[in-house]
């Protein structure tokens, strides 16, 4: 198998633009020297942009996991009441991070491929007075479903709570206004809609937040203490080696999304993920997600009855497409097919097509090309 | 400026091999894959050779300071007496973080620009023996000085401490014997003597300090806990999404390493370093580091009097070649070049020239050609 020459539909990493790789391939220079402070400055100016806010950003030389971690262990101390607002994998991490460092975890449970109703946030608030922060994943890439982070963000505000938000799978895919909607702390990674290699997570903090994090002496972080990155970023001096390659690369990306614009990126991406929705219902499968929640940039699709995700999946890769299986307690009963970044019709319309030539050669009775035509009205 | 053709002779990043860039520029493809799966595992085996471990080791998407952040904050509970060998930044940095956790750090003072005296180390253990963890520097790069590690060993075995290593610039480049000098703890960094660009952080866990990690359940880190590491290791399965570009590059620079031999690769080090060295002095400088215990991979120079930081070092970069300037407390008092990684007679003989050729620019009475010389003379 030729695992240089497949296309790559699951939800990170993504394809990346070959503008991207020569950036990133080329001679390592040094990091405490004008070039690199200028491109890094240069970068965070387009990073808030595209996060749509005006709070501090960092760039951590780590995955979009670092940047969680960050956020809960800079901002959570031993004991902390914390709302977390769960309903997939990703969400329920924010959980696991919120124990890691003594916070008491209050969960609002959503059923997975539903989206969480605010008024379960207000419930659990109104009997737990003493929440300080939520936790809140706006794109759940585990069961393509998302939430509503607006709703969320007023509550939040309402109650006078620290608003922690995973914009993983959103921010460059779908409109994701940090600074509108009230997130005092915003987190992404770089494989997804930024449409960069994995290696590099993001968290922009608002006053509010830091007002917390400067507070505390006794925070449990050395190489993710936000502390450390807001008092080098005055000069863009990173307190430690960046990932040099991925900066390189970072600044190309940035570019590409800040001259395609926020409002047409959103539109594409919607676009591409209303026709793999509705290529897929045509095809005979169900959305996992609400449809009314469905995600913007990941799609998660039922099996239908006798197909099996190990053979679905395996018989795609031979024709060159990698589709992503299911997670925690749904894997091996939905796959996944994202759309994200540089994703097109291109991308859409082959993915179906070869979806149901993959069901056709399993044994299926599957009207060839039904799938397709329906994706090609949405474009 | 022109920086994507300046020789770097600084102390990290280092000049990458083409054939790492190319392998690093390979098109994405899943972690969750088979192919990810084996290259990780290939990877992991020749690193544990070139660290000279039979260890767990594991990779960190982070700098190198990321994975001294996981060494202390996965062994050092709050309250826990840590005696930390002093003498330079990075030797510091090992305080810093014992201190972020919680952890009492008992300092053993060293004047910087010498080495530790094991005596000192013995004097400390004796004189408080609730001491549970030794943080040492294998390699200090800020003073160019290569500490006695066998000798602290052994120190360590005798005291029955876990022993913590900084091997950051030694690994890959001078002799670092983690398993025979009784490491619990190596940790190294990618862009030093692996010739890695920077973005990945290594560690090596003996089986005495997994007894005392896996007896913990408060560890204060999420992305950075070895446990996770540990259990996802299994199947070659990263916990979190791996920073893809580095860890092809990863393999592609371990192979080379492993390709030249340990002996071949200390040797040429060795080499590069006493030609440097030569060369210095022969110019009229005096070596920083107490020549004794002066470091194969990183020579600090003392400016002479008169010769302004600042100027020297622009105009080395004028000729296209960037050297470090000090650290800390020696900031502007002394000037450092790496010879790391690919470093042979080419790049020093040329770094020697320029440093002769500058200071007769900058209206020193310099006898040209004579630096090189005597570095012809070691070659």
């Amino acid at each position: 198998m030729d695992d240089k020459n497949i296309l790559l539909m699951i939800p990170g990493p993504v394809p990346v633009h070959p503008r991207i790789y020569l950036a990133m391939s080329r001679p390592i220079y040094g990091h405490r020297t004008k070039e690199f402070r200028e491109l890094l400055e240069e970068s965070i100016e387009m990073l808030k942009k595209i996060c749509r806010t005006q709070n501090d950003m960092f760039i951590f030389s780590g995955s979009g996991t670092s940047a969680m971690d960050s956020a809960i262990a800079n901002l959570v101390s031993k004991g902390d009441e914390v709302l977390n607002i769960m309903g997939g994998k990703f969400a329920e991490r924010w959980g696991e991070i919120t124990q890691t460092y003594g916070g008491k975890s209050i969960p609002v449970n959503v059923e997975w491929g539903t989206a969480v109703n605010p008024d379960d946030v207000i419930a659990s608030l109104e009997a737990n007075p003493n929440i300080k922060i939520i936790t809140f994943t706006h794109n759940e890439t585990s069961t393509g479903v998302l939430h509503p982070a607006e709703e969320i963000g007023k509550i939040a505000k309402e109650y006078d709570k620290l608003l922690l938000v995973d914009g993983i799978t959103s921010v460059g895919g779908d409109y994701c206004e940090t600074d509108k909607w009230g997130f005092d702390i915003l987190v992404t990674g770089s494989q997804k809609c930024l449409g960069l290699p994995p290696g590099l997570g993001m968290i922009a903090v608002s006053q509010r937040a830091w007002e917390v994090i400067e507070r505390r002496t006794d925070t449990p972080s050395y190489y993710l203490n936000l502390k450390k990155y807001k008092e080098s970023s005055k000069k863009f001096d990173p307190p430690f080696t960046p990932a040099l390659p991925l900066f390189y690369a970072a600044k190309e990306a940035f570019q590409l999304i800040v001259d395609e614009g926020y409002e047409n990126r959103v539109k594409r991406h919607r676009l591409c993920a209303k026709a793999t929705q509705e290529g897929m219902k045509q095809i005979g499968f169900e959305l996992f997600a609400n449809e009314k929640y469905a995600s913007n940039t990941v799609s998660a699709v039922k099996y239908m009855d006798g197909l099996d995700d190990a053979a679905f999946r395996k018989t795609m890769l031979r024709h060159k497409v990698l589709i992503a299986g299911g997670q925690g307690k749904i894997k091996g009963k939905v796959f996944r097919v994202a759309h994200m970044n540089l994703c097109s019709e291109r991308e859409v319309l082959l993915t179906l097509a070869l979806i149901e030539l993959t069901l056709k050669e399993l044994g299926f009775d599957v009207k060839l090309g039904a799938g397709v035509a329906a994706a090609q009205k949405i474009f």
